[in-house]
């Protein structure tokens, strides 16, 4: 499995994912689920990928020499709005998901992968989607600004409780963190290293990239702080009226 | 769905359920999901119900039935061990899926349930069972002190963080609390009132059971200061190295 999450706040993006993945208790392995796209300077896309490996890593192989490809051929440069982007990475992933579909209903493998994909095209302000395994997508909201693939549930009631459009970048970034450790200590099938990308809105760079191993100093001190703050909170909750 | 969990700690026992089932979402409705058996003046059992409601109802009907019947029947009376409990009650479950079997397979509805069945017999310590769909089932054990049954996803983190064996009754009933409202916060699939047991060791006593409805005030305090915690705990999170 995989947790990747993404959230848009009024000063930009910030984009979340963990590293592990599994086909099966004994083939456990690290990837990169994080995968970005300069394609201009100002048209930047982020893209966290969740599902199948081989089709993800498909999917990504196909955007890049789609892009390479440059002589009229439909890719991330040739959009001019985000759900353009959108509507391409699931073309692109339901075509490789049929390819081996026949194959697919004589075996028990899934070949399906989600998305999420985001960033900013010039003119725009920055857009956030979910892509389903079936190629359709939904964009954020207001009401609902992050989105979740894989593993979601775990890591869904704090961010349920923190984010909202005012929210700093820097905070919906700790926010992301939390959610992904919340997930790690529940569920086995995501693990570290956890890969952060925060996007600051009409920057166009998507350098703010920082890969947080298991020993990482700040990754600690926020597991620790969390942790003894959420005993702490949990030992001042007021009590039952039997207790008294 | 719904969401039910059960904790073991040193003192006792503490049962936890949501009250909301559904078929489809134009059809939800209120029930309870906790039920308690006290056979013998040292011979007592709480059995919280996940799943299809009609093979809930049957199988809490079966129970009572058999209890009444007495002669020589195998019911919650005759039991020597826990276990034998836990064994028994996933046969009944077993039986009355089965009878829907064939009807199931044309259909594409679940007849599955899952239960948690706790309780204490005289000279035995309390304990705790999750029994499957299948019939079959597990014990807690000191490492994993605590079941869940229904949406258990969105409510496990805080269960994993708090819940150990030395905590102390009220917490673990706190706690409960705390992980049933964090998954009504994210899944509409589960909602108020919650219900509460909590037994003490040796009591073989049932009546400390506590209906939360959504407007008690006990849980609106709960709910307030578990929320206004975590954002303070939140707000005071180690800052990364770059916003200094």
């Amino acid at each position: 499995m995989t947790y990747c999450l993404a959230i848009k706040v009024d000063e930009g993006l910030v984009f979340a994912s963990d590293s592990r993945t599994h086909g099966g208790v004994d083939n456990i392995n690290v990837y990169s689920k994080m995968h970005t796209f300069t394609v201009s300077k100002d048209h930047v896309f982020v893209l966290l990928s969740a599902g199948n490996l081989a089709t993800t890593q498909a999917v990504i192989n196909t955007i890049e020499r789609d892009l390479s490809a440059k002589k009229g051929k439909e890719n991330l440069a040739s959009v001019d709005y985000m759900f353009d982007a959108a509507h391409y990475v699931g073309k692109v992933s339901r075509s490789i998901q049929k390819e081996y579909h026949v194959v697919g209903q004589q075996s028990s493998a899934s070949f399906g992968a989600s998305f999420i994909l985001g960033g900013q095209l010039k003119g725009f302000p920055p857009e956030l989607f979910l892509i389903y395994p079936e190629g359709n997508y939904i964009s954020v909201s207001e009401e609902n600004p992050f989105v979740q693939i894989g593993e979601a549930k775990y890591g869904k009631p704090i961010l349920d409780r923190i984010v909202c459009p005012p929210l700093p970048l820097s905070d919906a970034a700790r926010c992301a963190l939390v959610s992904i450790d919340s997930t790690i200590r529940s569920n086995l099938s995501v693990g570290p290293p956890i890969e952060l990308l925060y996007y600051k809105k009409d920057s166009y760079g998507l350098k703010r990239h920082r890969v947080f191993h298991e020993n990482d100093e700040y990754l600690i001190s926020l597991k620790e702080a969390w942790n003894v703050g959420l005993h702490t909170v949990f030992d001042s909750l007021p009590r039952f009226d039997w207790e008294s």
